[in-house]
């Protein structure tokens, strides 16, 4: 089988599985009874919840029925090989930490990738929001009650003017948390725990900055092709290709990128 | 005059406070060109919009017309003293940070006093949300999509099983930071940035703690009806009735509150 890359179609198909994810997901946010811990007891609290995994599995159904070719790689199950070159990657709640809270910026997460694991199109979904931010080559949309507005990164150049943001400051190590200290101290204001909604922002032009580490595949392909179409810049910490997962810093000029990594690189990971 | 009180009516009144606000805050969310600093440059940023003095003229022009008795104490204007004993709180934009950074998690705070201080009604609005959340000595709910729900807290009673939240770990006082870090490390999950959101999602039960520091009477005020409608508890950081202002506890359960004053008491404010 060989690949067949439609922007527009695949972009159409990523939508369903964002409608399909959230009818998946509305009975149980704020309405969560248990909460599964896939983390081992002795490790930090790592919520998984049913609706997470009811959430995949309609995606990965969706997928099955109407892509049958498709390679799937997502959080809560084992992933899928390809047979034509090209793979969705799932995150149906990305920012449980947020979803047990009740709070709606909690997003689900879809990108189709190539086989060399590029990021082709991307969606950052918030349906409580009614937000459903898209990403594809050379551009980049919103979706909100019914109206699709153009996305462009803003025009901030100055790390010293920036609204920055990193999900949690705690789960830095220590070396990153002292590039991370210096940005905060740098930048005109913080904002914490918005997981890949912040990289939303980041391409509508009311964020300039997002920088986080740890990250897996799933966590990050999608943002990535949002936030190039807005107009923005997605690197690792050295100021390389953003590979997929571990530390990643998005923002919204060369000259935000060149000032923070005179931070970051000090504490980028080795090659 | 004397101070007539109707729960109904006033919270209908607030109600229109809050509307009035929104008309006026609608047009710059997201759309900010202008970003005013009314601290001085050598202190730390303190965002105060356009929109927040427009909101707040809105509804001290409604107050003046409809209810002309009444004082008013609110964030971006000089109080106005009361005549009949009642006076009206008025926060237009808490949370400026995350109206900045884009996110609807800031609120429209409105309360309604007696001449001591003790908030009557209160109103947590987040219009972005469609989020009302209502206040009243002996109940709370809140409106959402027309439809209105009764709120209550959790019935969570170990703190170690907790979501907590609290604004900004950055601007505790070093003991503050102690006693936080201490119920950070107890609690099952922790949010921040959420500022009087983190007290609506807490009378509506997926918030079980919030601790802050350094408020004013307009960032306190609508909280506590809120919170104690919906069957929480609001202290100081010594177990005490709170002060319109400084450090607040709010929680689900005096089981909570009990573990959480073992590290708010040893640094609380003194008398």
């Amino acid at each position: 089988m060989t690949a067949s890359f439609s922007i527009d179609e695949d972009l159409a198909f990523a939508g369903k599985l964002a409608d399909a994810a959230w009818s998946a997901i509305r009975p149980h946010f704020r309405a969560l009874t248990a909460i599964d811990n896939k983390a081992s007891p002795q490790s930090d609290f790592d919520p998984v919840t049913v609706a997470d995994r009811a959430a995949e599995d309609a995606m990965r159904t969706l997928i099955a029925s109407e892509r049958p070719g498709y390679g799937i790689t997502g959080e809560e199950f084992p992933a899928k090989s390809s047979e034509n070159g090209l793979t969705w990657l799932l995150d149906p709640i990305d920012g449980t930490r947020a979803f047990v809270a009740g709070l709606p910026s909690w997003t689900t997460l879809i990108a189709l990738c190539d086989a060399e694991g590029t990021p082709l199109i991307g969606i950052i979904d918030q349906p409580v929001l009614g937000e459903r931010y898209m990403g594809w080559p050379g551009g980049a949309a919103m979706q909100k009650d019914g109206q699709t507005t153009m996305l462009n990164v803003s025009d901030c150049k100055d790390l010293r003017q920036a609204v920055i943001s990193t999900t949690d400051p705690f789960i830095l190590n220590p070396a990153e948390q002292g590039a991370w200290t210096h940005l905060r101290a740098t930048a005109r204001l913080t904002r914490y725990g918005l997981d890949a909604y912040a990289y939303a922002r980041l391409a509508a032009g009311t964020i300039d900055l997002v920088a986080e580490s740890c990250l897996k595949a799933w966590d990050v392909a999608a943002l990535i092709p949002v936030v190039r179409g807005a107009g923005g810049l997605a690197t690792d910490w050295r100021g390389n290709t953003p590979k997929l997962g571990g530390q990643i810093v998005c923002c919204a000029s060369e000259e935000i990128l060149d000032q923070a990594l005179l931070a970051l690189r000090r504490s980028a990971d080795t090659l």
